[in-house]
């Protein structure tokens, strides 16, 4: 898909697209359409990024909220987002024996009374080692820092998104 | 259901019982959570309004284009959310004859070009030939002030749908 196809999109066929960036969150993609035409990826990535960091306290947390759990629940039940699904699968979260499994259960349940919202992590970018390990540094870590990290992460998401959307390479962003 | 009962919620209950109350926007629930404890049905209305009008324009636009078309592809296609289905529904938008369809679709197109979002109406509180009088009307407006209606219309919308979630009365309201 290149830009052109993109800056032509009428608003429906853009949320279709581009709904799902920010996971469960079509309101994003259907307020950066406002700010075509888009330059490439990374002009696009930066409205997504604009739009989160202008968002109120709550809204922010509003969109980690949407978020579902790391092999939570809707692995189990199977109503992840394919995005959510993939990227799941590729940290090697849905192969978990029912140790970890029980493990991570007990330490996003600390970590959703604790701040309010999931822990969220690119999880694409981490093996499952890796996820249980910064789950439980990150449950430690002042709230207002949390946020900024939990949101940081959802950006590093949506970036990786686009990416797939887009045909670039992950690897270089 | 009881604000004592939606007070105890979880933030993944919340989201699950009033996600829609906003068309597609379950992070707008998902803020509001944030605002508890409630201490009634105008409260909660009061809090998902606050966070519609302190959102960007982009965010306001981004909310409407997240609500189909009234009796448009999605109806045809049966992949309205239940909820739209039930208000398109008893505004008779759904037992239109081939030519009020065809009409509607034309001045539809016509809104979304001129505004840059979809036509969204209160569709419950109007009958199917109210519904084409007013999408005439409003089509002509000037856009700053028809943005202003349209958000008036999804507030609206949303305090039916919270007073169906909380058993109240509608017509009180």
């Amino acid at each position: 898909m290149d830009m052109e196809q993109v800056n032509s999109m009428d608003f429906g066929e853009f949320v279709d697209v581009f709904g799902n960036v920010i996971e469960r969150c079509p309101l994003i993609a259907a307020a950066v359409w406002s700010q075509r035409p888009f330059s490439g990826l990374e002009d696009l990535e930066k409205h997504f990024s604009a739009f989160i960091d202008a968002l109120p306290q709550s809204g922010q947390e509003g969109i980690l909220r949407c978020h579902p759990d790391l092999a939570g629940r809707e692995l189990q039940r199977g109503t992840l987002t394919a995005e959510s699904q993939r990227e799941q699968s590729s940290a090697g979260l849905t192969s978990l024996g029912a140790e970890e499994r029980l493990q991570l259960a007990e330490l996003n349940a600390r970590y959703r009374a604790r701040f309010g919202f999931p822990f969220v992590l690119a999880a694409r970018l981490r093996d499952r080692d890796a996820v249980l390990r910064e789950l439980a540094r990150r449950l430690h870590r002042p709230p207002a820092q949390e946020l900024r990290t939990a949101l940081g992460e959802v950006k590093k998401i949506g970036r990786l998104r686009l990416a797939d959307l887009l045909g670039g390479d992950p690897a270089r962003l």
